[in-house]
C-alpha cells in the first residue's frame, strides 16, 4: 500500500509510532489523527515525557531495576530484608511482586532469561553481578521468581550451578501459576501464595 | 491494582501512553519499557516527531485535509480537476481513495458525519463551507463517499437537501462495499470500482 499523507508531519510521527511492537502502520495513523484532535499541550506532555524518560532513566547498580536514582527506593528502604532477594527476569516482574504485597526482601533483576534460541546467552544478563553480591551482601536466602517456561527453568538451573558452594538457601516461588504461564500475567492473589508457598529449589537430577 | 513503578519517569509515560486510545496501563508500560531498551535517539525522534507533528499541523482552507501549507498538494496540483469534488469523513478516507489511484478531483473533508447520539450536528462538520465551496468555484458534480451506515446516510441526506436549487450532479460511491462497512477498510479494488461506477444519487422519497 502506497500511502498519501499529505502531510510530512503526519507522515513522520507514523513511521515513528508504528516502530513501537505491536503498533502497525494503520493504528499509527489511528494514533496520529487521535493526537491532532486532542490540545497541543497532550502531545506536548506525551512527547516530553517518552524523551525524558529515556535520557534520564537510570539502573539501580545493586538490583538492576529501574530507577531515578543511583540506589533504588527498594534497595534503600531499611524496613527490607537485604538478607532476602528475590530473582526475577525483568521490571514488570518486581511491580507485579510489589503488588502482591506478601515480600519484604529485596530483588535482582536479570534483565532476561537464557534463550539460546534467541541469542542471549548468561552473560547478556546479570547472573555474574547476582553471584557476587550474594557473596558481598552475605545473602541467606535467593527465591527464584522466573516464569514457568523452558527459558525460565533453564536459567533457574544456570544459576543454580554458578552457586553451588556457598552457603544458601535457594528456593522457587510455589507452582500455583500453570506451567507455561508468565509471572507478570499471575493474579496477585496466586502470586502472592506462590511467594509464601516457595519450596527448597531441586534439579531433578 | 496499585502501582510500584519505582521511577516517576517511567510512571508518568505510562501515564500519558495510556491515555491513547486502544492502550491500555499494561500495553503502554510494555511500550516503555521497548523504548528503555531502544537507543536514546529513538526516543527523541518519536518524542519531537509527536511535538512537531500537533505544533504546525495545518488544515488546507480550501478541502480541510491536513497539509504542511495553507493550501493542502492535492488542491495545488494543477492536474486535477476543481469541478469535480469528492467528499469524505475523513483524512483517513482521502488517503484511502487516493490510493486506488482512481480518482482525479478533489476533496472536501468533512470531519465526521451527523451523529445526533454522539452530539455531532451539521454544524460539527464542514457543510457550510462545502455548500459555499461549490457556489463560488462552480463545481459540476460531487460524489458522497461515505461510509454505508446510518449516519453516512444521513449525511448524505442532510447535505443533498442543503444543495437543492444548485445545478450540481451530486452520485453516491457504487456500494460494492457491504452495507455497514467502513470506507477506510475496504480493499483498494474494490473502493477504486466504486469510485468509477458511481450512481445518481437518490433518496427513496
Amino acid at each position: 500500500m502506497v500511502n498519501h499523507y499529505s502531510s510530512k508531519l503526519v507522515e513522520d510521527t507514523v513511521t515513528e509510532l508504528s516502530k513501537l511492537p505491536g503498533i502497525g502502520k494503520r493504528t499509527a495513523m489511528r494514533l496520529a489523527l487521535h493526537l491532532l484532535k486532542q490540545e497541543v499541550s497532550y502531545s506536548e506532555r506525551l512527547g516530553n515525557s517518552i524523551i525524558k524518560m529515556r535520557n534520564n532513566i537510570q539502573f539501580c547498580k545493586l538490583c538492576h531495576n529501574i530507577s531515578d536514582q543511583e540506589v533504588c527506593e527498594i534497595c534503600n528502604n531499611p524496613r527490607r530484608d537485604p538478607k532476602l532477594i528475590c530473582v526475577v527476569e525483568d521490571i514488570r516482574d518486581v511491580m507485579a511482586i510489589e503488588n502482591t504485597g506478601q515480600f519484604q526482601g529485596l530483588y535482582h533483576v536479570l534483565g532476561g532469561l537464557i534463550s539460546p534460541m534467541d541469542g542471549v546467552g548468561p552473560s547478556n544478563l546479570t547472573i555474574e553481578q547476582l553471584t557476587s553480591r550474594i557473596k558481598r551482601e552475605n545473602v541467606e536466602e535467593i527465591i527464584l521468581a522466573l516464569s514457568a517456561t523452558v527459558e525460565g527453568d533453564t536459567t533457574n538451573f544456570y544459576i543454580f550451578k554458578q552457586l553451588k558452594g556457598i552457603s544458601l538457601k535457594i528456593s522457587t516461588i510455589a507452582r500455583g501459576i500453570a506451567i507455561g504461564d508468565e509471572i507478570e500475567f499471575a493474579d496477585e492473589i496466586t502470586l502472592g501464595r506462590s511467594i509464601i508457598g516457595r519450596l527448597p529449589y531441586e534439579t531433578g537430577i
